[in-house]
């Protein structure tokens, strides 16, 4: 990391004092030395925010703070793994101390309810709060369990996620047009789209249940679509039965609803596949959507839905 | 990760097929997964580049691959550890492809030269290359070895650097400005600002001869000001000893060129203390510079150097 920043991370962001005896060094040297034999395996993602594209620039720094660390555990969740630490590379405006105050305050709320510790970071300069950006990597264990890979689904599995789909979308729509929305519907979907949190304990659970995981970032039709094919399988969604939250129902016809449901992105839910029945998994608040089939590609029950060429955000180059 | 930029990820990063046994799962899922019981221990640092700012957004792409991955490498070795694994976070304009080729070659032939391997990332989308900030998290193992901190330097320690300084700081110039620069210096100095090289031998080879190790990014006072404050001592600086490359001299009267060795960032050369006489070390093209003092600060001898009140980046707020 680079060093120039120092008083910077002395002053926000050395709060967290108990550190686990596997922390050898943490922040404050060139390098973090973690001491890996006690956890026998080490799961590691990493994922950028950038202002005006994963956050409004303007939001409460708070928020931001949390959102950057629950979207990139989001991605431990989906491998069924536990948190223990991460680091941080934040740009960062001229004067950022009240900006930093608020933002470190979200950061390690959420970080502490894992709990897991910053052990490194990069802060570097740049003109305005619109142009910030935070990539962060975090650091979790499998101890012991087996992974959730996106390899293992098989043939009528059934495919499940574990909330309410479209709210992320449809509550960045509610930041930007506040007065299209009543009080009620705006806060439900505010909190969707600016406070996600990673589903940490059902991605434990889903482990020797579940065939395969992902997160539901981008979409449920991109994220599914990587499931499918690192599976070399196809799936049946039931469309009726994707779950649809009461504020997204209020605010959109069913079919535009539907569609956001299956395409919009932030939603952060996991996705996965099991040959168990929702009673033999034996865990609340999953929603059964549809089935793994051996054709591969996707198709729709009933049969009135017509995906869009491009999902999500699949389509980069 | 997110998992949007799959087909960017399989295209350009997907390239190193050789995978070290201890990669339980690479890229191409949520997370890596790293088998570590065999390693004992990781090193872990991070680095963001940003264009305007660490390099010039229209540098050659394979020289931007490179340098992104050596100066967060650089890190590694200034802990002694040998570099294993790493990810990288990337925001892109649209149509990045041609960009991506070349980076990509760059980023590889560095990374192959360890040899490390790319286990994760993330692409985001980003309106035009002047905006592209890429973020580097490197992975290392001391291998039983005993790490390079900040924090053991003594009283009567030697002080060296591994190579001239100001060559950086200068290739900035002379990339800027290239027209002030015959086109002999103009390569050396181009060469040292945009294709530093991390001195991971280096590093390892000091394992049990220096007291504290730093790598200088930000520029030697500041850096050295990281090992004096952690070990709570001081220095004496002969500014006749650090060592200037001819390009240097020919460019600039002594005393800036001094000035600029002292406090230019982006050489990438290792600081380090050590009781050990350069006979002692018996290591080629180091550079004694200087002492530890107990009395703490610095002072610089012959007496004629005044170092600047701030020195390097080290006062962000």
């Amino acid at each position: 990391m680079s060093k120039g920043e120092f008083g910077l991370i002395q002053r926000f962001f050395s709060q967290q004092q108990a550190q686990p005896s596997s922390i050898i060094q943490g922040i404050g040297d060139d390098c973090a030395v973690l001491h890996t034999q006690q956890l026998s395996d080490l799961v590691i993602s990493t994922d950028t925010s950038i202002a005006g594209k994963h956050f409004p620039h303007d939001a409460d720094p708070v928020l931001i703070g949390k959102r950057c660390l629950e979207v990139a555990v989001s991605d431990l969740a989906a491998m069924g793994a536990t948190p223990l630490y991460f680091t941080l590379n934040i740009s960062l405006p001229p004067n950022p101390a009240n900006w930093l105050v608020a933002f470190s305050k979200g950061l390690f709320a959420s970080a502490n309810r894992f709990p897991m510790t910053l052990i490194g970071g990069d802060t570097t300069k740049i003109d305005s709060l619109s142009q910030c950006q935070m990539s962060v990597t975090v650091f979790g264990s499998l101890q012991g369990r087996t992974g959730l890979y996106r390899r293992g689904a098989n043939p009528n599995d059934f495919i499940y996620v574990s909330g309410t789909l479209g709210d992320g979308a449809l509550g960045l729509a509610a930041y930007q047009k506040p007065e299209n929305f009543t009080a009620t519907d705006r806060d439900y979907l505010l909190d969707a789209y600016l406070s996600p949190k990673a589903q940490i304990q059902l991605g434990q659970a889903l482990v020797g249940k579940a065939t395969s995981c992902i997160d539901i970032s981008d979409g449920l039709l991109s994220d599914l679509g990587h499931i499918l094919n690192a599976s070399s399988v196809g799936a049946e969604i039931h469309t009726d039965k994707v779950p649809l939250s009461t504020a997204l129902k209020r605010n959109m016809n069913q079919d535009d609803a539907i569609h956001l449901a299956l395409t919009g992105g932030d939603d952060y839910q996991l996705c996965f596949t099991s040959p168990l029945s929702k009673a033999a998994l034996g865990i609340d608040n999953i929603y059964l959507i549809g089935n793994i089939t051996q054709s591969k590609g996707l198709s729709f029950t009933p049969n009135n839905y017509v995906p869009p060429k491009t999902t999500g955000f699949d389509h980069f180059l």
